[in-house]
């Protein structure tokens, strides 16, 4: 007996299909191993398919490729191919891709080395850099479906509208200006609305270090595929913590900015038009150096100029400059730096290996003398509290409207609720809670310097989610991300480690903060979350992304060094 | 017979008179004379109530007179009690207070002179100088009513709230810090959603200039007042042009930053959490350096600090000084300077006297050789429908909630309907369309350079209104001025010329752009129009506040060479 495929199951499966036959032949890996024989498929995995220069080129970071790439010791094809060629390996075997165009790519490098060979001179900043993109964002010559089948042959649902396949958005424009070279869109979850990603076109999109696991969401394609290295860096956005997520679960890097400092202008979103909390643009890669490359490069497009949401805010050499020589000088005068830390948000204590985590990250901190100052879970609820209303003020009639294109199934993933929608004076109210609450956070962290005994701290240490890269279908409680997209603050994603089944033991039962508390703990396996990544979050003041950069990038040396 | 009066016409009444009971005996002005009487009350006339001494320090403007008391050459208490003792004549002759706190003032700059005198040195920038504030912001000591009878005795409508008389916002005590004397509060419509100034509590705030005639709203009590040299500068606030109205209005100047740049924490609003467009805080003072003061002043208190909605963006010394080089060198090469004119919004045609302003300025432009470019009306008409749908999103919930608090009368200025509420999705689409237009704005902008030859304008220069300071019960049409707040672009107010009954005749019928363009047009109407004030807007791109007040100076000093 053969079950009948309806027509979105049909539509989403010739996608699929068509996807995988958009990598060329000789790409094609012949088995994917089930995640029994081959948990992690990262590292010595994944090289068995690649030549050794192929390696060489795929495990630079994004600085290093440039610094080649500007100088022409790397040409953009070579680059480019190697990319293509691991990105291709790398959706094979964790469905993290939407859109593979790698001739248009490769086209793309041809001219920026013919340029370089006729100017000796690269195109810019970003010359020959390969760069992956959420699929939110427009390219000429694909299609964006951000996982909705129904938007399968149309621009955003919008059938025959002129701009499929056509309009750009104006991220992808700065970036071609820059030199940089787009060659994928990855995977999302249906309705962006979800910290793991799944979709029924693609599937799954799994963890790389451990395919029992997610890759987190909604830019878990960009977290997969880099941690991969199958693309050194990308472009993810985030509205509740779906770049920091998908960074810290993939073992990578990642910058949720400040609203307005880096360009949507001609983006798809879901729930285009909500503004009570801004979902924002922001890189990814394998090194925090590669997202300041990244941010820097575009502020120096002004995207000002062309998208009217962004602020006239060019990269501010000030105060990297004046956070540079604060991190210098608390060599000499430890006291000079301090940070907050949160331990747990008063809803949910993290699982072991992220209280490992946050307990490496506070002891080196305090080992060299730096003040660290434990938080008050009461000013973390509140934040999340306003985010999970305001992401359903519309009741989910967004969201369903776009399912409803095809008649696509749900998924479960969507941590939206179809419900009543918000009026006007609803959301007004919201709008008033939500700056009570930035301005109770604003001056809580202002009297912070009563305890540090001299200035407030400079940055506010915490996890990123309960857990390290989650099982599916267990990923209860947003509350460590969703706070920062109501404050606006900005924030990184850092990596610090891996769980570990023999370290990382089943804590003994304790008391609960509350219901979905007990939920995480009890799905907590050792076993199963073995080898699972690790981040924390450092968050600055608002609009202070050039700081947060700065101290991301020093605590990542200090825990570098750690582990030497 | 007498008619028993309503509480709410007692409670008025009763506030009414405490007002003036606030204001001491020895300046009561013992007999008003009707407007037949005296027209203007400016100038000679306000003169004979004050000393020669009284008349130097009020007709200073606060850059000159900080200069004095900065250096200790005026007492603060000299200079507060000249403004206190003129603010106090200028309500008996157009009710442009609220609240009246000169006694709390004079200790204030008692406790200034006092520091002088032991330190040798100036508080701050502001030391000593008075500075009047719209009654939405909240002073210790005295109430806030926004002309709502129902918030007398209140903390914004709530009885027995803590924070009655106690509270003070953000602004007032970063002015307090730089030295500043706050010594009364402005009148206000009700609603605030009006351009005119009255209210039950106050009556009908009058111009100054022509008292036939509105001192515009809804910060027209600092317009008038500073119009009749009562107070040297003040803050309003604007969400459809209500610093921009009242200042062209009054002959004074005002300034609407883009959004984010000045403090509005702690501040009472009317539809508070409406966020597609938002009011914003500015200066108003009698010249364009005065406003730059202000500006300048209160940003480097950093009010980003201690308001969650202020952006960290401090004065932009280099975009001053690059544009005041831009201006010398347009001296010698006049093609460096280049302006976009609006003649009409293809709604309204102007007033002949705001006809004639636009074609005095333009023609001054020209005449130095600058380059003068005609913008196409369409891309004006679309911000206004924008604000006028965002204003009614709530369909007039928030007003008439606190109107029903006393049971008052409703006035016929706002110009806000009771309707239906906007629910989350259709306020999901405004935004979207206001995004949409805000994008369409900002190409169109940067594609004058085709039309300039080089480079986009610098500027835009359009009419603040259809006509000069208007008649009661006769501002049909906001569309000059709520486009700049859907833009969020930052927009001087420039005090031009008076009308001229016997330069400003009526025109000869024409044909008509709309039904609201003819009602305009026939209720011109030279004579009682005689005197009124008449300015016009220069508009600069988002956030580029300080460009916009160093091209409004250099146009207001060809105007006054003009006019020598």
């Amino acid at each position: 007996m053969t079950l009948e495929k309806s027509p979105w199951q049909e539509a989403a499966e010739a996608k699929r299909q068509a996807i995988l036959e958009a990598i060329p032949k000789k790409w094609r890996v012949e088995r994917i191993p089930p995640v029994e024989e081959q948990v992690d498929v990262t590292g010595g995995y994944i090289h068995q398919y690649l030549s050794p220069q192929e390696i060489e080129i795929t495990e630079a970071d994004a600085v290093a490729i440039a610094s080649h790439t500007t100088l022409g010791e790397w040409s953009a094809v070579e680059v480019t191919e190697a990319f293509c060629h691991r990105a291709a390996i790398a959706h094979q075997l964790v469905n993290c891709l939407h859109e593979v165009f790698f001739e248009d790519a490769l086209e793309v490098a041809a001219g920026l080395d013919a340029s370089f060979a006729k100017t000796g001179k690269p195109t810019g900043p970003l010359h020959g850099l390969p760069i992956s993109l959420k699929d939110q964002f427009h390219v000429r010559g694909v299609e964006t479906t951000m996982g909705y089948v129904g938007w399968i042959g149309t621009f955003e649902g919008r059938k025959d509208d002129p701009r499929s396949k056509v309009a750009e958005s104006e991220l992808v424009r700065e970036l071609r200006n820059l030199g940089a070279v787009p060659f994928c869109k990855t995977s999302v979850p249906t309705t962006l609305m979800a910290a793991e990603t799944a979709n029924n076109i693609i599937g799954y999109t799994w963890n790389p270090r451990n395919r029992h696991l997610s890759s987190g969401g909604s830019s878990g394609g960009e977290g997969a595929l880099i941690a991969l290295r199958g693309s050194p860096a990308g472009f993810g956005t985030d509205i509740g913590g779906s770049i920091r997520v998908p960074a810290a679960f993939n073992g990578v890097f990642g910058l949720r900015p400040s609203a307005g400092r880096m360009p949507y202008e001609g983006a798809a979103n879901s729930m285009d038009g909500q503004n009570t909390i801004l979902s924002v643009v922001g890189p990814l890669a394998t090194s925090i150096r590669s997202l300041r490359l990244l941010f820097k490069a575009v502020l120096s497009e002004k995207p000002w100029m062309s998208d009217p949401m962004t602020l006239a805010l060019p990269w501010k050499e000030d105060l990297d400059t004046e956070t540079q020589k604060l991190i210098l000088a608390s060599n000499e005068n430890p006291g000079l730096l301090s940070f907050g830390i949160l331990h747990h948000d008063g809803v949910v204590q993290p699982h072991p290996p992220v209280k490992h985590a946050l307990m490496l990250v506070e002891g080196m901190l305090r080992s060299r003398g730096h003040q660290v100052v434990s938080l008050d879970p009461r000013y973390f609820q509140a934040g999340h509290e306003i985010a999970t209303k305001t992401f359903n003020t519309d009741g989910g009639e967004d969201l369903l409207r776009h399912i409803a294109l095809s008649g696509e199934a749900q998924l479960p993933q969507c941590f939206i609720q179809a419900g009543k929608q918000s009026n006007a004076t609803e959301i007004a109210v919201l709008n008033v809670q939500k700056r009570l609450y930035q301005k109770a956070f604003l001056d809580y962290w202002n009297n912070t310097s009563k305890e540090t005994g001299t200035k407030p701290i400079d940055a506010i240490i915490c996890p990123v989610a309960p857990h390290a890269a989650v099982r599916p279908g267990q990923f209860h409680h947003t509350g460590y991300t969703s706070f920062v997209n109501v404050l606006d603050y900005p924030s990184a994603a850092i990596s610090v480690m891996n769980a570990d089944r023999s370290v990382h033991k089943a804590e003994d039962a304790r008391g609960f903060l509350s219901e979905v508390d007990k939920r995480v703990y009890l799905e907590y396996d050792a076993e199963i979350y073995h080898g699972a990544p690790v981040g924390i979050q450092l968050i600055g003041r608002r609009l202070e992304e050039e700081k947060v950069l700065a101290l991301a990038e020093f605590i990542a040396k200090q825990l570098a060094d750690l582990q030497l």
